[in-house]
């Protein structure tokens, strides 16, 4: 309830507040969710996973601020990302630097306005604010540095389903090593999750951004890579004969890029690839790179029939410069729920040069949506409670409170009804929690010292002693 | 690091990015905190102690956006309170709506321009944003509803010493129920969770708000209930001389005055109390419902010397109806770590009257404060590494990549060095890291087939087989 944590804060009394009836239900931002228990018991459960494994990989947590000083984000997202970062008003009389304005050509606009009444704003994602910790505190780190942050972020998209203005990011990343073991225990860090998930029938993508840009120049697009590496991340959706038009387009003859994109969409080893381009340095460096990947990853018990080298990947974001990689779950219908990949000089941004680094993200609303689509969540999850305490008649209420305590005291999640209720009403509830047992405490129990455990799925009731229905319910909760 | 939740967001590759260097150290906002991982160690490790006791009294985790509409928020704190909300800027071209504005007479003043450029805020506690997540999905909650909520929340109060302007609220209510065992939970889990922190040494100060309106009827204040709360909760501040002469100044003769606080003053019981004023309904009222919430928890085996009734006892927040609280930590210099009340129409400025609830707050970053104060945080915390593998040898790489895979399968915490790199430069990062074991595998533990593990305390080195490694390591990390 009341801030505690903020000394000497005391917000005025105003016996007039329940007047301020607002008839109209609430609402809350679009692109904006509530995570009511249920959703929440099952988020909880995949992050569980998720932290277990990036924990016992070596990486740390890390948590940074919501909001980012304007001047650490603005840039890093291309122009249209600079769009779509929620800015932050400043506090207090924000409009007061609006004096010195000259208004005598109208109204000022947002461009002219945005750097005047806000300094501050939300983070985008977790990359750039990590970077900004790794330069702010590069003296106090242990290098490499391995650290996980699970942390919401807020982009200002349209929103549509599937795509939300406030959602969690899930990522790890090691700084302060150019190490390929790096890579290969990303691999098996997304292979442990989502086994543990049961979803294992998934693909990673790998590519390297040394193959792309041997690629262009192949291709004989020097100059023009971007528009190359956009074009043949394509081929899934607009097909080989839209990717050679474009390519031809770019000056490629029409020719050579269809047999280029045959050999891309070929399924083609990275090793048979590298040897098809050995006159090529980029794509030797990039593709021995990535069987380097592999080999380390064997060693560590990876299937590699999960990854499948594609030449055709490109990935976004223009600070990679190494491996990339995305993993798809196969079957299902739904785009990448995770990728990540290599890069050397992330820090650099703020004047910290030098140091290389690799990291991926997961996904999670997607991999929470793929999971209820295939009903993969546990059937019981671990925090919500085992038994409801029921008492029939005021004058148990005593025993039934000295019993709630006792199983508690041995660890079992346990409510007690607290109104005087009919038994149905109380039962009715504890179905609606989907609670899965009840103790029922009448004047019968309080004479014979006995608890009677009812079984709420089979019906089942039995008059057993506070010991042995203890031991049943701690089973009950160890299994679940 | 790239956002794989949001489909089809493409971020244009900037071949430019690496040229925007800032050369300065980076900052964060005023008021805000990184939390590097050994923090984060330690608060997760608070986080998991109140979540484990909230869910075992039935309590189910909710979560709700950052951001609220604007309409939700302005109003519930006060006037003081909405100068102190974050506003986030409309997105897109925010300035479009002033277009419309009458410059003629200068620039726009702050209050004339937010409903223009604003309409969503960050949220300022967790209490308004529950209600309105009530008053949204009244029909499907199961009532009486338990719910938790752990989320950071945002204020811009100047930053000094032990305040932010971002901090996390930990919030536990009950609503939809009047029934007085929820206040003795409470009491309860407050004290649960404070033993098991080893924060043993507290004191629950309770009163009631019928004891306060009725203390003011009873001082002949009546109409001047706020200031006469106010004078009475400074007791504690300003002293018995400085409070006589508020409530003189509220009309109150002295001499009465002086003999009313030094009843207040005196330790007095609830049940005395009661007695000295049984002519004035609220007190006898207010105090009743004291002795039964104490008489619940005496039931749960709630040590009662540690629950003291302060009659002076007020709390700011309007809302309160029934019985407050606040604990302190005896013998620390902190204020209050955590208060709650009773709330009898929460719901109702959002439509949905007549829901009774009763909440409570801890104050995570106040118990963070004192247990640092106290060195009451585990020396081994849970979710750091447990050994890193060293190979000494790049002939030896591949046996280590094995042998680590081998310790993560059996659950261990395990980390391999990625580079080739002198022991010593190993060992360093290790201690940096404060990771207890390491295990060494050279050219001789290869031809041995054996892990030479290192207890990095002692220094003591041995040489084991995997299995044996491996049960050694698993005892230390369940005992850590």
């Amino acid at each position: 309830m009341y801030v505690l944590s903020q000394p000497s804060f005391f917000i005025t009394c105003n016996p007039n507040l329940s007047t301020h009836v607002a008839a109209d239900i609430p609402t809350i931002p679009k692109g904006t969710r509530d995570f009511s228990p249920d959703k929440m018991l099952r988020r909880n459960y995949l992050f569980h996973v998720i932290r277990d494994v990036f924990e016992r990989f070596g990486f740390q947590p890390l948590e940074t601020p919501a909001m980012e000083n304007l001047s650490v984000l603005t840039g890093k997202y291309g122009d249209e990302g600079d769009q779509l970062i929620f800015k932050v008003l400043n506090s207090g009389d924000f409009a007061a630097e609006l004096r010195h304005l000259n208004l005598s050509d109208g109204p000022p606009q947002s461009k002219q306005l945005l750097p005047l009444i806000s300094e501050k704003a939300l983070r985008y994602d977790l990359t750039v604010p990590f970077a900004r910790f790794v330069a702010m505190n590069k003296g106090q780190i242990a290098f490499p540095f391995r650290r996980y942050q699970i942390q919401p972020v807020w982009r200002a998209d349209r929103p549509q389903k599937g795509r939300y203005r406030e959602f969690v990011q899930c990522d790890a990343d090691v700084v302060g090593t150019p190490s390929l073991l790096c890579e290969a225990e990303i691999m098996l860090m997304i292979n442990k999750v989502l086994q543990k998930l049961r979803l294992s029938d998934f693909t990673i993508l790998i590519n390297h951004r040394k193959v792309l840009k041997g690629m262009a120049e192949y291709s004989g697009l020097e100059g023009q890579e971007l528009s190359y590496y956009t074009a043949i991340d394509k081929l899934d959706k607009i097909g080989m004969e839209g990717v050679v038009k474009e390519l031809e387009n770019l000056g490629m003859p029409g020719e050579k890029a269809f047999k280029h994109l045959q050999e891309l969409n070929s399924d083609i080893g990275v090793h048979e690839f590298k040897l098809g381009h050995s006159e090529n340095n980029d794509i030797v460096i990039g593709a021995s790179e990535i069987e380097q990947v592999l080999s380390n990853a064997q060693h560590m018990n990876m299937p590699l029939d999960k990854i499948r080298f594609s030449p055709t990947l490109a990935r976004g974001l223009s600070y990679y410069t190494g491996c990339i990689f995305e993993v798809k779950i196969n079957n299902a219908q739904m785009g990448s729920i995770s990728g990540g990949g290599r890069y050397d000089n992330l820090t650099g941004l703020f004047g910290v040069p030098g140091l290389s680094g690799v990291g991926f993200s997961l996904g999670v609303d997607r991999i929470y949506d793929v999971m209820e689509q295939l009903s993969l969540f546990p059937d019981f999850l671990g925090s919500s409670t085992t038994v409801l305490f029921c008492s029939l008649e005021a004058s148990g209420l005593p025993f039934c409170l000295r019993a709630v305590t006792e199983a508690r005291a041995e660890g079992i999640r346990a409510e007690i009804y607290p109104e005087e209720a009919r038994l149905k009403k109380q039962l009715n509830y504890a179905n609606q929690k989907k609670i899965p047992f009840a103790v029922l405490i009448g004047d019968e129990e309080v004479r014979a010292n006995a608890w009677a455990l009812k079984n709420l799925e089979t019906g089942e009731q039995i008059s057993l002693s506070a010991h042995e229905a203890i031991q049943k319910l701690k089973a009950h909760q160890a299994n679940g």
